[in-house]
Formats: C-alpha cells, sequence, structure tokens
C-alpha cells in the first residue's frame, strides 16, 4: 500500500479495536487466526475448538444484528443456549491457519432459531455445522424471543435468500 | 465403612491414581465432576465442554480395550479423529455436579466407528452424541484400523447387543 | 488381579462416582490422567493447562475440607479467586501421563490464603506455582472469609507443620 | 458513519483477515474481545484464560518480527515454551469486554528471554505478568535460539528503551 499513511493515533485506536465481523449478502463472515491453545497433540485444531470458534462468529453475528446477550442476561431475561450441534469435520485445521467462519440464519421459530457454520480456510470447507439455538428464560425455560430479535433474526433470513 | 481401614500406603496409593473407568456390559461407564473451568457466565457447563467430557471417555475406552491412542500417535501409524458429532443439549451440568459419560459401540467399519455416548447426572439425560470417529494415517488419510482394534471393538459392539 | 470379586452393584457404583483426592498428612493429593484437550501442538500439555489441574485440586481440597464453593458462590456471599499466580515449569507432561497436585496452605489470613502446589508425575517435579486465593464480596470487593473457612484453613495448615 | 464507502470486494477482504497487532514504539499491542468460552460461573473470566490471551499476544508479536513458530517447530529445530509465569489479577474481565494486551521485552538471554504483558480494559490494568519464555530443543533441552530470532528480541528490547 505504498507505506502506511496513518497517524500514530489512528493507528494507536487501529490496534486497541478487537476484530469485528459482517455481513455480505446475508452471509456473517467471522475470521480468526489458530493459536497454540486450539491445537492438540495431533497437531491440529482439537474438534471441540470448533464449537468456541463458531460461538465466536454467533455472539459477533448477535452485537451486529444489535442483540446485546450481556444485557440480557445480566438482567436475568434469558440466554440463549445451544440444542443441538450437527458438526462434520472435513480437514483439520493447523497452527496460524486464518481461518473464516461463516454463518446464516435459515430458520426463525418463536423461541429458537437455525443457524448453519462453516469454518473456512480461504476456499476450503474444514467444518460445517448445523446450530439450534434456543432462548431459555432464567429458569431454564423455553421462552419466546424478544420481539426485536426475532425481528432481526427474519431480516437476516429474508437478506440470505435474496 | 465403618472408618477408613486402609494402611497409609494403600491409601497413598488411591490418592495418586487418577480414575479409570469401565465397562457393565457393553456400556461404557466414565464418571467426572464439573470444575470451574467447565462453566460459562450462564452458570452451566459451555456447549463445546461436553465434547471435552465424552472425549475423556471414549480415550478411556480405547484404553481399557488395550488400544494404546499415544503409542500409536507416537510411532506414525496413525490417529483417531472425529469425522462428525451430533450432539443434543437437554438439560444443564452445573459447578460441582457429578456426571457419567456411557459409551456404546454401535457400528464399526474398516477405517471408522460410531459411537453413542450419553452424559448422565443420576438418572437424568444431560446430553447425548453420536459420533463418527475415523482412523486416518499419518498424512491424514482414512486408513484400515490394526486389526487388534477392529476386533476389540467388535467385541464390544457384540457385547452391547447381548 | 486374579478376578474382580466386587459385585456388579459395587462395581456399578464405583464406576459412577468420580475421583476425590484426600489428604495425607498436610498435604492434599489430586491424581489426573493428560487428555487431548490438555495438550498442544508442541505435543506437550499446554501451559495455561497446569492451571486448570491446580484449580480442580483446590476445590477438591476445599471440598473436602467442608468448604462449599457453589452454595456460597449461589447465596451471593462471594467466591475465591486467584490474586497472584506464580508458576515454574519444569518438565512436560504429555498425553496419558498420570499425574498427582500436591497442595498445601501456607498462610492463611483474613481475606485471603497462599497455597503451594505441586504437579507431580511419580517423583518427578512437572510445575510449581505459588497461588493467592483472595476471598471477595459478590460486589468484587476483599471480604473475610466465613470463620468456619478461616478454622478449616488454619487447621490443614496446622497438619501441615507438624 | 455516513456510509460504508468501501468497495464490495475491500469489504469481504477486510472481514476475511484475522486481526493482527502491532508495535507502538517498542510495545505491542494486541487487541480481543472476550466470549462465553472464556468465562465462568462466577461471571468473569477464569483465570487460566489470561495466559491464552497472553499467548496469542506473544505469537502475534512473535510473527510480527518475522519469527515463524510453526515453520520452526514443523522443522523440528525446536520450540518456545514458557518456563515461568508470574501473574497478578487486579481487576476481573467480563463478557464482551474489549481488552488490550500490551507486550514489551524485558530482557534477551541466548536461550530464553523475559516479558512482560499487561491486559487492559482501556485504562485499566486488570492483569499483568512476567513471562520467561525459553527455547527448546526437539529433545526438550534449552538451546540457543536463532541468531535471526535473538536480533529481532534485541531490537524489540532497544526499541521500547528509547
Amino acid at each position: 500500500m505504498g507505506g502506511n499513511t496513518e497517524s500514530p493515533d489512528a493507528e494507536a485506536e487501529r490496534l486497541s479495536t478487537p476484530y469485528a465481523g459482517g455481513w455480505i449478502g446475508g452471509t456473517h463472515h467471522f475470521a480468526l487466526r489458530v493459536y497454540f491453545e486450539d491445537t492438540d497433540v495431533a497437531g491440529i485444531v482439537y474438534y471441540a475448538n470448533y464449537l468456541k470458534f463458531m460461538e465466536r462468529a454467533r455472539s459477533d453475528m448477535l452485537r451486529s444484528a444489535g442483540i446485546d446477550q450481556r444485557g440480557v442476561l445480566e438482567a436475568g431475561e434469558g440466554v440463549y443456549v445451544v440444542a443441538e450441534a450437527d458438526i462434520k469435520y472435513r480437514r483439520p485445521a493447523r497452527l496460524d491457519d486464518e481461518l473464516v467462519v461463516l454463518s446464516e440464519v435459515r430458520e426463525v421459530r418463536a423461541a429458537s432459531c437455525l443457524i448453519h457454520q462453516r469454518v473456512m480456510r480461504g476456499r476450503e470447507l474444514l467444518a460445517d455445522a448445523t446450530i439450534t439455538a434456543a432462548f431459555l428464560s432464567a429458569e431454564g425455560r423455553p421462552k419466546r424471543q424478544p420481539r426485536e430479535w426475532l425481528e432481526a433474526f427474519e431480516r437476516l433470513k429474508r437478506e440470505r435468500e435474496k
């Protein structure tokens, strides 16, 4: 890019801001790098850690859709939990790999939604999962999602189907 | 029962031996307790950590069937990896809970096997999963399992079907 | 060796009970095995995971001293947190290793205590740490520990010094 | 803010690139967000996970100094491991918090170096640690670091002392 033309303050600001993903059409993109903590002695990413990558992507997706999980949790109004995860591991990821998690809202119901997620390394599909996320009350019972959330999910689903 | 009648040496030996699960009929039992590391801010076990519990149980199952994963890995002969996990979360586990993972071999193929696992708290089913474990060569390609392993799995499967 | 003489029910009971550590003199013993989740691509236990092993041992130590962390946490009365950890890594642990965490109470103060912990593989010292655990109120401020806890810690410290 | 003026391709490129930290003077900055996986039932980041944050920052620091950990590891030439970590926890981090890890090289020796790291939330210091990282041969013995690495560390240390 012909040299860093940013001011020192802009650079400090950029470095101090965690990565945030975003939408391209109805698909949410979330990039991450593989660190030592993610790998195991077989030299590849430990299988449970793909679910961590996918949760980071879903949390970012909710945040970018204006949904404040921490606020709702702290107010005792409820929490999203995963009710089912069906994940296929196709190729292993390795230390230092740059991955992107692609997420799409597939179905929206009163108290849950279905999200499809793919972990990509460039054009290679490493893993993909169908996740059912259910909204639960503080007592752990299925609960209707806040109306604004339902509307946000419906909007994201329509965006994808365009 | 009615006072610790063990000798000090027997007690030291018992305390220095990690838990090992075992078989009752064709079902492998593996008990564990929930620690802080397993929980999240929602007050329950984080969803990816059930896959850790299940992997511990599978590793113990293999060990008790005479299968030495570390030896095979270090010899560069191959490694078991999970090719698919379909997990349903039914009730949350919490800090200090005593859990038991029940594992059963459902199908045995040349280069893979299908294992059904349930995470129980007493008689309550908290989560259950169907796991496809594939044997891969050091280069990451599907590979026929060692003959003794195939035989061990076949034996465990028959035991369950009795 | 020479046949399992336990009754089937006793065996089921034993398999369904998670490991619990215990005291030999003033030293708490807690055994565990290294699983895939604990290792990293360098083939050894990832450095942060020793802190998990040590926390499991401390939680077991508190439980066996009659201290109910979950009850106190749920009652909103406070929580133990680590204020400082100084850990030295001396030799690496590997997959399948059988480890024992040895813990000793070194100092007891009104709102904190100092615990020394060693991770052993047989007679080899793999890592050792000095941990300062502080008792905090639900609002996160230092708080005097419940009297029974102070007494329990004092007793354990005296036991060690015998 | 006034419309996204990036082209769709530039946006896709940006979203597909994981965060990378960087240097301001001799201090390396690495930002991250707290996800569910990082927290525990006490509602705060689990103490061992700060070591994960710090390792991500150190790996990024090495990468940006031109040091290829994965390449050296795969070539069997050696690996950096932590020999000692002394960490003080001052204030808890919570779900969704935006953190920055600040890292500085303090001392450089033939086979090790000393790194000071702080985890900040804005201007608040949450945790700080002194980390001794040792370079080990594939057989696990202390080994002189590659000359270019030593020079890179020396350069970073001088930069900080300016």
